[in-house]
């Protein structure tokens, strides 16, 4: 094989120094999940098909990857759908498993299998990569983590509060300023309620998402093109005319959602959970936003969005209440309440923004020269008491050209490095170059640790 | 759906319990790696087919896990294929990726692929799962994680003496007692050589490694039934006989193989990796062992496997020099030198020794009662400042009885639980609860901090 070898389109290798900084961010994530007291639970890669399929619409059957059976996969086909080349029904004959589409129904299925265990509320995090057979394009990919929080056993808003201050600590911890956008699928179906258009919450909520860009009349227009009556229009123009604080639109919405029982409880939720938010301290700015309709098929209570405030990238972080989850897999009545952030477009803004700062070397880092056999004793013996301190260092393992090693240690952004040859063995001592100033320094074996520690 | 849902055999859910413990070991041997300054990288858990197919042997591409493709994956299965059911050639037509079956030859393809940014020696380590297709047993999975360290690019045996300090690292962090043990392939080469039946390398270690078992003659017997000569067995007799320490056979093994170039040249590779060995204080035992032979079809100097001193539950770590690994993907000449950790079995040991002690809360940990909306300004404002010490805390999201709200958290392990009902409030104090001992105490506010600190 002589052409260079290839990873599957969508797919990416992660070098020392991008895994340096996701660890940073996953770590940093992890730590708040902790100080909230969310546990962390694993779930396998691959599923049952049976425990993925239907769970995400037909395009998200149509993205799952699926395993082909091992072994003679063949052996349930049919010579019918063989030579008729049927592949829907073939594909679900010859493979059984599929890799992991998110990890909401993984949990859910993992909820329902070991319910015994579990005391509820049950507060856990998961953070694993996921897998869709999506259309790789620019920050999109076919291999990607995920980092989801969720509370399950719960109704209580206290669970909405501590996952958006977990989503102000996250993004304050990474430096990165957010806005959190905040709507209620409640409010959603009381304004299709009162309209008259039950079902058309899609369409509503596009229009009254444009109504700052395009204006009152062109919205009117589209939902007119869309096939909304005059007469629905009518009663959504007081929803469309909507502006001022939270605090103004809800008390509007009020007089308008007055007859929707739904809607109202939208509205209590929201005002509730503003709130604990106004006598929180919080860094980020946090907003209602009643366009937010993410995950409409799921979500039956709060949908939570975050946006970047500085660049213009969709959302890092998103969420919302479902008040049925584990449903699907015949445990019901079990409401659960989560987030989930999206590593890799965290990771985009951070380098967009410059703020890693330089956390590829964690502190200090210790490369001792090689001068050859002779010298080998007394150089291994300073190595293993770098290490002691905890420090990490390594032993060039060539005796090569300073030159060579010195180039080694700049290109791995090693900070110390320590040469001790024939001289330096015969006084007891080493030579210490700071690699940053390139200064250099005699000292003796005694005042090695702290030279190589600050 | 009313059957409970699973997970696919072989794989495997882990609890918050098992997650720390995991986390333990996980972090135990990144640490050490980090020590050592290696470097972390990762790569996606899809490999083209065309990676990972004939490195592995017959029975390894048997074991991989297939990835059907996505869309209209009979579109290039020819007719004739279909109807008569050619499964090995209709799999390599609808799938064109595998899951990762190890992490070498994944390293190996990251090396070429990436071979203009390394500078070399390049010293990675990987911590991710992977996947075969084999027959699940106790203590096999078919997802299960390797912990892997190689150094590539340097011949030196420094590096080999590294990798078994890191082996003695690990397991001392882990406090688990290991022998381990060394041989050299080219020693066997050697033996092979000089009996004149080189390519019986598997029938020749396996009889020496019964002599202590089952005595020279059996072995002898065992060897004819094999179909090795008498003139073969007759020069093999001095081989069969080495007794005593690491020293004394490498003495008797000089005079043995002392016409085989490469014999002598193992020999040599293992006093040297011996010499530095002994010169070192490492809490492991290590000896040579002749009948090691793991690895053979790649490994071509060093070989390296770790048992428990405690429990007889196979290798805990393996590993070994590879001449030319890059080799199979076009770029020649790079030699390397890994160990590979093996989680699963290294959790099995721990659990069997009592060594986990109790990581699962890593230092204390607070839950505030929830008394109802009246109280909760009180009792959030207490919440952020707990959380502000960097101490893991939460308010439990009801207002419900007491008595549940203790279980919730004795069940969490929480260490500290905080009480602030009416009463306390007027005071400004809070009652403490040391949910070990079952003490309780009322403290004020500005006590708050060191009673959940200790």
């Amino acid at each position: 094989m002589s052409s260079k070898p290839t990873i599957p389109k969508g797919t990416r290798d992660f070098s020392p120094s991008e895994m340096m900084r996701r660890e940073y961010i996953f770590n940093s994530i992890r730590q708040v999940f902790r100080l909230f007291g969310y546990q962390p639970i694993e779930t396998p890669a691959m599923e049952n098909l049976s425990t993925l399929l239907g769970k995400y619409g037909d395009e998200g059957d149509r993205l799952l990857f699926r395993i082909l059976n091992s072994g003679d996969f063949l052996s349930s086909a049919s010579d019918e759908d063989l030579v008729n080349r049927k592949a829907g029904k073939l594909s679900s004959v010859i493979s059984e498993k599929g890799l992991r589409y998110d990890l909401t129904v993984p949990f859910a299925r993992y909820v329902v299998q070991h319910n015994q265990e579990i005391v509820y509320p049950f507060k856990r995090y998961q953070i694993q990569p996921v897998w869709r057979a999506d259309r790789p394009q620019k920050g999109r990919y076919r291999e990607f983590f995920q980092c989801d929080a969720d509370v399950i056993g719960s109704d209580s808003l206290l669970n909405e509060y501590e996952l958006i201050r977990i989503i102000d600590e996250v993004f304050g911890l990474l430096k990165i300023k957010v806005i959190i956008k905040i709507n209620n699928r409640k409010i959603l179906s009381g304004i299709t309620e009162i309209s008259g258009e039950s079902g058309r919450i899609t369409d509503i909520t596009v229009a009254i998402d444009k109504i700052e860009k395009i204006g009152l009349t062109a919205v009117i227009e589209e939902l007119k093109n869309k096939g909304i009556s005059e007469e629905s229009i009518a009663r959504l123009l007081p929803v469309l005319k909507l502006r001022g604080s939270t605090g103004e639109k809800l008390k509007e919405l009020e007089k308008i959602l007055n007859n929707s029982v739904t809607g109202m409880q939208g509205i209590s939720e929201l005002r509730t959970l503003f709130g604990y938010l106004e006598k929180t301290k919080l860094r980020s700015s946090f907003e209602t936003d009643l366009t937010l309709a993410r995950g409409l098929d799921y979500y039956t209570g709060a949908i939570i969005e975050v946006k970047s405030a500085d660049v213009n990238i969709g959302s890092l972080c998103g969420g919302g209440r479902y008040d049925d989850l584990t449903g699907i897999f015949g445990l019901k009545g079990i409401s659960g309440v989560g987030v989930s952030f999206g590593a890799d477009r965290i990771y985009d803004v951070m380098e967009q923004l410059g703020l890693f700062g330089d956390p590829e070397t964690g502190g200090q880092t210790v490369m001792i020269v090689n001068f050859g056999e002779k010298e080998l004793d007394y150089n291994l013996k300073i190595l293993s008491g770098i290490q002691r301190l905890g420090i990490t260092a390594e032993i060039y393992p060539e005796p090569v050209k300073l030159k060579k090693q010195l180039a080694y240690a700049g290109s791995k952004k090693i900070t110390r490095v320590i040469i001790a040859g024939e001289d330096e063995i015969k006084n007891n001592k080493v030579t210490v170059r700071n690699m940053q100033s390139g200064e250099q320094s005699i000292i003796s074996l005694d005042d090695l640790a702290s030279a190589v520690s600050v």
